[in-house]
């Protein structure tokens, strides 16, 4: 039930000196995609107009509209939180709930960011295996709040994730059906994109079939994770509902001055087709994970990754073997009899051999 | 995991109508109690300082101290609800957690006040069957909190109700273990005590001894159940505790013009140990309703009442009788399989033929 | 540029003693009006749905819709700092601005209860002598905030006081220019009408004409001040301006369980004019005093008094001899060369012999 | 009273091309000085932990340390909007006033935000012409505000802008003087050092001797207008106070994940005195633009330019011919009679050539 920071307690101390190999502690760990780079150098000339007036901020909504197919909009950001908080605070009464996973990363990572910035809104979680929420849920959820009345926080928004906390990507079917379930109820709906560009690549489908034609109202889309400096967007498909948000964003310190800056990042991202290909990679990275650890006798997986995160269940004695082998990795979720639940995060900067080496190793400590 | 409120959908119709009999709905459905009507007339003579001037106010600080046995700070606001998300605010910071019990009103019945006041603070719940939280919940939740570090919200505080919002009661030292918890964690110790006479006429001890001599920092006493015409008070136990409180009080809407009239109520709910006649009766007649009902076959009880609320579970077909008779009270808690949950709520105000009615027609309902 | 507590320093410490006569301090240290108290009396029988469900509650919403003219929804609290802020916090966002005068009762008298309420809304005021804003001051400051778009807080509501915090009364053709030029903005108008009876006694006007139809969309309609116990009321004319307005209410702890003792006191409050009785007389002694001050040489108003309140500019030595002689008032505003200002405030509970000693005292300051 | 944006209104269309040259309105158009971007590409090796605990962050922390002679804790976020509410919310209760200039970058430019992160305080602004506030408006303030007591925000804490934002530096002894007064009154400090580095180029003293050797408790320094991407820290010189500030930047969303990349930032804006050198560039530029246009007859300064920024009064019809060249610059304030205030803000990017060329202009302009 949590997330990146859990297992920080467990980073070596030699961290400092953390190569490009044998991390799978989390994708936010990689460096800034070499495209991506190069579109901050060729950016930094001259003089540019602040605050969203450049040129950069004006044609990444054209793209991103191009991409998503629809007149949408767009607010960059710095950080997923930022993203997600915002996206939240616009679409929920301070008085509201927001309906999501328990493993949200909304619910435990955000240091309540969700409550802060929507003015105390209410989050409500709900369990599931693999980190997605269902229709059923959503519907008991709301039927007791109808019921309540005005002791009770007020329905108010639905965030889930894509790809998911535990790694799993919703269908396009799933989607549809949970915004179905929040519109009838009238509620807005939220997903929550950090790994967006994973599920694309997983779901193979176009990003508007994957959103906002299944019914998402706002996205938060992530750039960082996969591969960019510093960057993520809160992307509304419904301009209506963009009302006002730049005030929000701007009270939020979330405005850049220099926001050329941001939308070259974006631009980069999205350039011929960089952001699946990095996904794409990621996902692979896992898949040869999975393929590679899951016939040793000894391993298992809480279920088969869909993107680019795998959760293994070892003996405990074969963690501490990784560990001591410098491999970099999160012990996930809480104590359990069967062994030690690890996270590996696969990357758009994961090598081959950091997978090779990571199974030869598990191999070992099998036959230890 | 509910309140007052999610039978109100049940109340019939000629609610309206409502008469001083076979009310088991809530105890704030009752009358002022005479002693409190009877010193709010007198304390209407001529003008008064107004904003805590007043004599009232002085006095009302005076007998609380003496009462508590300790140089206490009592702040009178109108609403329990006020009561608990002041209390709250003043102990936890805006990025921190408050833990408490899945059913406890500042958590289902509020509306979202304790995050509102707090500035985003999060509840986080633990489940149990009475209403109690253990310390071991509270180191678990607590542990959680450390390992996720700045991801998470930061522990706060931990609130606890007494009277439990099952009925339940939680002996001295029940109350002394969760405070030596929370204080080893260095969380401050909230005790929500809507019904806290009730409470105390069941524990047989003194108000210190109930509170801050087994660690309880602020409570909020409720006076309103129990006989005030609008009364409820914050106290802190630790003066340090309290500073600027007032202020927060203020700015909530909570410093009365006329605080006269706050401090009469609660002085008349003190003096000559009101408070503990009128809980004393109604504990007696919830104690009435267990004696009467647990004998018969096809009744059964949650638990034993301990204070003035009794949880009973009937076949369907008994509950809509009792509701055809007209008596009032509450379907309560999930649907389940063994029949139907009722709340039945005992107050000063509620009289030996109401129960000996209600006890009647179950037996006839037993017996069709 | 201030309001009832700047004085409490000058208050003579025999305060607790303060007999019914020589009171000019506040209104709000007044008693309760005998109807209302008889009314809080009659109302204690037996038991009666809570939260708004008793027939009191009905009542008051037909009786003022009937005494409005119109559909309008009300809603009773306990304070009129809770009236303001929670109907400022329905039409600002939290990111607005709320455009007031500068001595505003919610600019400098409620210790931040508008941003707190509004999540952070930033109130902007404008000077003038009377306390009264014009449609040229509203102008201006929207103008400056479009200009300054995303970095300036964005233009959110209009709040003005009726009577003013200057004891003014705006005439209805300046309530509907003011409306007519918020309107034209797309703000929503507040009225802080905490004296709002006054202003109408002289207004000799309907309710009707001197809110909605000059184009008030909510009001703060006190009670308090002119006779109630603890009773104040948002008034939404425009019911879709409602909505969700209980659920803000409750979330702050301004719903009464026992809401037939707010429906009671504003029943009687409004029966049979009682309001408007009692504010005629305030207003009647507030001319007399005027009447009996202004010939005296020495004395200076600041201008005449347009409904209960006075402000007198006198000598040093004559301020100093009233206080000797236990006339309760406040020193007011700030420190002026041609004497020491003091505000004079007359209620319902004020008697002709009150004025005509205080009329008499300070003739005898002028002699000596 | 106003920033960057009032005179957006006016920039012409053309903006998209802007070149590198001709460009006053503002430092934030600048693009990123070359050791820093050099920095960020060099920092771009391999993988690194996120969150603050990469290397980059601890080297800053020491070298901070080390530049400000002091046992600091230094805090990056993305914007100066972000580090001065975050700064300003741990320092002021949410009942809090905060003290600063009516043209203060938090009162004016920041939408809120300050409010917003603190949830709910309210500024009090001074007015003077220089930007500077004095200790005898921060005495008379607080002074008011105790008398009101409960009924008005509690005085909270004292921002200060160290460059002013009408281009004014504070003397160390002006600082000082106004560090005492707040500390009287049990006020913390909060420096606005969004262009410190131009206020240190000015004062030529050490970072030390300009801040907690005066008594500011913590500042915000901001690097972006002078040279980086997007970087700007929150400083704490009292690590007391800066208890738990992680998490409040972690739930406003400003924790980077590749915090290497603010590290790198900072690491080289500091490094070999680019910060100093890039502020005395900018500095020598605005003086020289002054020593060219005062002699011009019909032209008047405000006042001499002390840091980056001049206010220069012009006749409408020079005004029209300077933009009519494409000079980019704001007009400034409010409408005057004696012509035109524009501001002129020049920058380390500022070219000799630029400021000649624009003296040149005036010159023209004075002879038509």
């Amino acid at each position: 039930m949590t997330a990146d920071t859990i297992g920080l307690l467990y980073i070596p101390l030699g961290i400092e000196d953390m190569s490009v190999t044998r991390v799978f502690t989390s994708d936010n760990c990689t460096p800034v995609s070499e495209p991506i780079l190069a579109a901050l150098n060729a950016a930094n000339a001259g003089m540019a107009p602040s605050y969203g007036l450049d040129e950069y901020s004006t044609r990444l909504e054209h793209l991103a509209c191009e991409l998503f197919e629809t007149e949408l909009k767009i607010f960059p950001v710095a950080t997923g939180t930022a993203a997600n908080a915002l996206a939240l605070s616009q679409i929920t009464p301070p008085y509201g709930a927001i309906y999501c996973h328990e493993a949200a990363h909304v619910m435990v990572d955000e240091a309540g960011a969700p409550e802060f910035f929507s003015g105390g809104a209410k989050l409500i979680a709900f369990p599931s295996i693999d980190g997605k929420i269902t229709p059923a849920q959503l519907d008991g959820a709301v039927a007791y709040a109808r019921e309540m009345g005005v002791h009770h926080v007020t329905p108010g928004a639905v965030s889930l994730s894509q790809t998911t906390e535990w790694g799993a990507v919703y269908s396009q079917t799933e989607v549809a059906a949970l915004c179905d379930a929040a519109h009838q109820h009238h509620l807005a709906v939220h997903m929550d994109g950090a790994r967006f560009a994973n599920a694309l690549a997983r779901l193979e489908c176009s990003p508007a079939n994957a959103t906002w034609r299944r019914g998402v109202d706002v996205m938060s889309l992530g750039a960082t994770k996969n591969g960019a400096l510093c960057a993520d967007a809160v992307i509304f498909f419904n301009s209506a509902l963009a009302h006002d948000f730049e005030q929000r964003r701007k009270r939020a310190g979330h405005l850049w001055s220099k926001t050329r800056f941001l939308g070259a990042q974006l631009l980069a991202y999205f350039k011929d087709g960089l952001w699946l290909a990095n996904a794409r990679h990621a996902n692979a990275m896992a898949a040869a994970l999975e393929r590679g650890l899951a016939p040793i006798r000894g391993v298992s997986l809480l279920h088969p990754p869909e993107a680019n995160e795998l959760f293994v269940i070892l003996p405990e004695q074969w963690v501490k073997a990784l560990e001591t082998e410098e491999f970099h990795f999160y012990r996930w979720g809480w104590p359990r009899k069967d062994g030690v639940m690890i996270r590996l995060v696969a990357s758009y900067a994961t090598q081959a051999a950091d997978v090779e080496d990571f199974i030869a190793a598990v191999k070992r400590a099998a036959t230890c």
